[in-house]
């Protein structure tokens, strides 16, 4: 156990030694294992987006056993999806790798300008599978926004009960947000925020833009003069926003780019404002496995260089 | 035991033996038993459309045991039926086929543009009968997807604890679709995703049209050049959806058809592009039981032909 | 016990020994015992239409022992009333009759178009009360009809373990039906039909007219020449929807008529179509108890004569 | 205990021997025990209408104590309030009244046309108290009405497994009504109906006005001349429609009148009419203690003098 | 143990010795033990208004641990906030100060004309954490008013079963009120009054104005001369309004403001009217920790001075 894993599990003082020791294999996996870096492979897209969207660019990642050596391969903390790629690879792959269970999900065979998402898998799945973690939308900002809380409420708490930790995605969206303030540094930190206060573990928001959208945040940011001008800057934001960096806070990269320069200056920025990792999913499995591999091992280069950050002010 | 059963058994390491020995029943059954491919007899048109609709056109098809007899008579691999079809025959029929209890259920006395389900049996209803399995309807594309989703998940997880196993209808349907759409290759792609996400053993669609619904797919379908002029390479990209063909995915014929050449052809389709069977309701019942037992006859004659199929790309 | 009963008790093979018990209770009672029909006395309409409207017409009827002794006295199957007035005379009346605790219930303090009822009692309160079934109301074709099964089904579950009978009160209404639509003859046969699938024991409609309220249905009528001229011949079609006969299907008169000579001709079309009895409220406790036991007298005479039928195509 | 004590508690043939000692209480208590009638203070106009309205007429009123002594001092059976009042007094006064504890309330900072109320206390919470019975309040003709009959059917089952009595409020409103229609005679009677049906030991109305609301009751009470011209007859009619005098019906007088004589007039006309008691709240504790007190014991004196009614027809 | 502590005890005689040790645990600790007032620190405002607007003004409140150590340094009763922050520093600061678990939070990413709040935070949270008692927050006047009052009804059983105090948060909003009505005198006073009889132990208020928004209440304030012109006079109100003293009332000082003299005025009128305290957010932990602990000791001199009350009239 590295001084640096044995500081943020005490972040944690509230949970059982069964959350932390997953916590713990969560950190200590992978290549970057030790660190308090995490990168993530996420493949929920299947349901998010449709197969065709998802898989057809690299046909091999319509099999689920795809992503589960894909991210052994690579090296990743961990593997993310819903119920049914778990389902079909948890027994072959047991223990090579941890797993984090998304445990809802929603598609866009509608589109809904106030967004939501079912319960797609429970707690009890989650350890029926020997996952480490359960992973849980929020959309603030939506109409369902509190009655997302309050379904992550309960299941944070089951899974806390049974020492798994809580994976919060939490992505502002709904009618009272302009589609710009969806990724504003306002909108994010408040979003990050709002997770911590629930109770997760480890956040994944995404890579927030210097855009604000609320008017007494606006003020706020103003006043206090707070940098937002550089990617980093605003990485360090959020990080600010948990809990002054005692929340694990990790970053998507969105829609597949092909300018791995682009993405890398992103992995940078986030690792100069003192994020804690990346969630990388169409960056991914959307390309050939070599070249995947090989991205991502770019990215962990650069976590792994990372002196670390004490997480306080 | 054949090779391909327990291949098919392999993919599905997730389940407990429970589950996995009423897979069996279903795979080792009937005249397909041991091939990998399913014939099922599926009757809950009574409820679905109304008794007259459904059974007038051949009038012994209103007493509950013909279709346990029709079933059995044509080494089907299963029949499925909702609650009071089962309970009127359970008994009497015990040790004989396969059966499937479908647990939601709507009627033709309202129509609504964003359909819905109501519960119509539970987990429980399916042990006491001596179900092998829980057979449950979504709607990918209503507005009542998400709280379908959520029911399914509760029984889905009933039914893996007690051994059962989980047969998805995923039909596409709801304001957000176009009557074209429902039946498009796009659309029954994702329907047949999502119920793979959600756990399901055993996938029931209806068989795709070329017709593509939505924009951000049509333009994959072009880009990565799928194949999908044929019923058969329509076919064959729905079992990559399924799981790159790690889940069972099984057509329906749909409405009642008098040219046997035509529905013979789909099922060839069908096997053609790797499906895994076939559940026949009103091409089945709605006949003489002389002619019902000769054409699935014919459908079974076409799979038990088919080589198998490994599943993996 | 007779053949016919025990013929009757064979199309229940999915229940449990306690629930055939309370079967053959509401067989074996009265003057009707035996015989496999059934003539029982409901009273709802205190909470249906309201007490004057109801009792006003005999005053005795506002005490609720009134209407046990007349059950009694007529030699009904059973009495079937809400929690209320069954609570009045269960222990006074204890053994002398069988009697359903009807489930839910609504008024008309409010008109809606798409009706709905609230659950008014619980499988519990019948079983302290000594019941031998539940009743329960559905609306098919009502916005609310979804929700009604799904109640319905949770009722019917614990009942089935208990012990005890479901009776399902099956009345077509709501917003997608037109006024003459609720009493058509397909329309009364689909909610024949989906109380039985429904898992219901006893189905209680009203006598269907020649009406036609759906296009589909039509066509099937039409083409396949089902016979609907004459009420025997209605009756007939609506025991075929009840699974050819193999679900105890009841009918109820409708509002209290004056003209005894035209309820007889109903009775006599119950049975000549093949009806299991008749369910005679109003017609019953509006009148003076005098009459009402002639009256119920000669309904019985009708049944009594009945030679049975045999159920099956 | 009185042989008219006996003899109420003999129409409670279905309750277990708790409940009926609780009912003996509430009969056995004050100034009019062993009389079968009953004067109870209900308090919780606090919630309903607000402290300042409520209390500042008598500010002693804004301690939940002064009820307590009010009540007990004037020798009224029982003392209804909602939970906090309940909890501010029931150790400094165990034993020394009768308590029903209100389990469901509302306020006024909200109009609706269709009202409803919140469950503000439970079963379990009467009990840990020391109550006798539980209060409940529905709304029939509300849109919420079916709701309000669901959740008091549930209170109503557990209250009467653990031996208390239900006390049910029933208020008909909602935009089905008109205003005079929520005091007719025939909306009135029907409420007592429903709430006998729903399973209530005593119910509680307001006086009814000679008003008829609805056509189709307009009808019956011209018909058969049910008299209704004097409060008496009113009255008599209610407790008709009280299950023909077998269910326990108190009224209240409404808002404060500052003419007692009118006030005892109405008293008078519920002891004529067979009425079993009053429940009197904002004219008791809106007045001087000592005016409160005389005024009661006025007002049992009335029913003090009646001789009883055997509560059949 | 005080005599005042032990009279304000002896208020709660409904609740269980668990309770009372956790009540006398606020009463007893800090600065103002014994003496029966409380000053409290409540940090939601990262969720309910976001974490810039609410830290950024003094970054160190960023973290979690920042709060802790405010309120034990400035000698308060307690320290209030959502769950996030209590189990950031639970462990760290065990049993260094009470704490209260926010249980249900909003956030200002939506605006609603009738706000909710979403279940964030169990009472098993509450108790696994060590904390003395649950914060819930409604908002009477809301058309989700009735929705909250049920919750908070469960939690607050759940928590007095438990052993814990319970604390309400009783902020009048939503569509049928004004702006300024939301502060009225007439409206605070009801949503102190709503709040005690739905059982809480503490009850926190905004400082109210002279404002009467309802008419019916206008009616009584001038009818009885009840004094509200100075902020001391509508202190005593709405004391009166909390059973007459026998609840705890707090009053919140709503938005920073940086006027010391204002707000200390503002304290010796709520000590003056009889008040128990005051809940004090941003005028806290929005300044720096030394200006804040001089505030808060300025405070605490206010009420350390007072000499009680007597609470009852």
């Amino acid at each position: 156990m590295t001084p640096r894993v044995k500081e943020i599990l005490s972040w944690y003082g509230a949970d059982n030694p069964g959350t932390l020791t997953n916590l713990a294999r969560l950190l200590n996996h992978g290549r970057l294992a030790g660190t308090g870096k995490l990168v993530i492979l996420p493949v929920d897209q299947g349901f998010e987006h449709g197969p065709a969207r998802s898989f057809a660019p690299n046909p091999p990642a319509y099999n689920p056993h795809y992503h589960f050596e894909l991210a052994i391969g690579a090296g990743c903390n961990a593997y993310a999806a819903p119920l049914g790629f778990l389902e079909a690879g948890a027994r072959d792959f047991a223990g090579e790798i941890p797993l984090i269970l998304k445990t809802n999900d929603n598609d866009v065979l509608r589109e809904e300008k106030d967004p939501n998402q079912a319960l797609t898998a429970s707690v009890q799945d989650a350890l029926r599978l020997g996952c480490c973690a359960v992973g849980f939308t929020i959309y603030p900002g939506s109409a369902h926004q509190l009655e997302m809380y309050g379904q992550l409420r309960a299941y944070a708490e089951e899974a806390k009960r049974n020492g798994l930790a809580v994976v919060i995605w939490s992505y502002p969206r709904g009618s009272g947000l302009s589609k710009e303030g969806e990724s504003g540094i306002d909108v994010v930190g408040y979003a990050v925020q709002i997770a911590a206060q629930l109770g997760a573990h480890i956040i994944k928001v995404k890579l927030p833009t210097a855009h604000i959208e609320q008017d007494a945040a606006r003020k706020v940011f103003d006043e206090r003069h707070i940098p937002i001008a550089t990617a980093a800057e605003r990485v360090r934001h959020i990080v600010d926003c948990a809990f002054a960096g005692r929340r694990i806070v990790i970053f998507s990269g969105g829609a597949a780019v092909f300018d791995d320069d682009k993405l890398l200056d992103e992995i940078r920025s986030i690792e100069a404002g003192g994020g804690f990792g990346s969630i990388i999913g169409r960056n991914s499995f959307q390309r050939l496995k070599e070249e995947a591999l090989r991205m991502l091992g770019a990215v962990m280069d650069i976590y792994a260089r990372s002196p670390g950050r004490d997480g306080t002010h």
